[in-house]
């Protein structure tokens, strides 16, 4: 079963996130990519995406390296964060 | 400039789609796996994710048949949908 997360965690941890994930109109400035909408979004796929950009399964390189640092409990803190009361603005 | 998307269109279209991305708790049955909440997400994401789908860049097989069968319009008008009104449950 998925490993339960703390969202308080979740939350110190998504602060470096934010720097993508809660721009205004979701689209970054450079490089000018739409960055997809994670507050809200269900927690076993935030918790399998973050794993697959850790094991190079999905090539965003920016996200591959913050995946790299990040522990499985960290990746379900992440995702308790986000679906619960994941506020990006 | 992102085509405008005709929502009333892509709610027809989103019909199909429901079997995944409308369950409960989203976790598919058969294969077991977590699916992303759509509902809400920004559009040029979807329709960002779509296009990696119909070109083989996303490799999620019953992603890529679906996006096979779908015009640039046509993912603009999913993803006009989603965005402002997804009602998936």
């Amino acid at each position: 079963a998925p490993i339960p997360g703390n969202a308080d965690h979740g939350q110190v941890l998504f602060e470096t996130c934010r720097g993508c994930h809660a721009i205004d109109g979701y689209r970054n400035a450079y490089p000018n990519y739409p960055v997809p909408r994670v507050a809200g979004q269900q927690p076993d796929y935030i918790v399998d995406a973050l794993k697959a950009y850790r094991a190079g399964k999905r090539n965003h390189p920016t996200m591959q390296a913050q995946a790299a640092s990040l522990s499985d409990q960290d990746m379900a803190d992440i995702a308790a964060y986000l679906a619960g009361h994941g506020h990006t603005q």
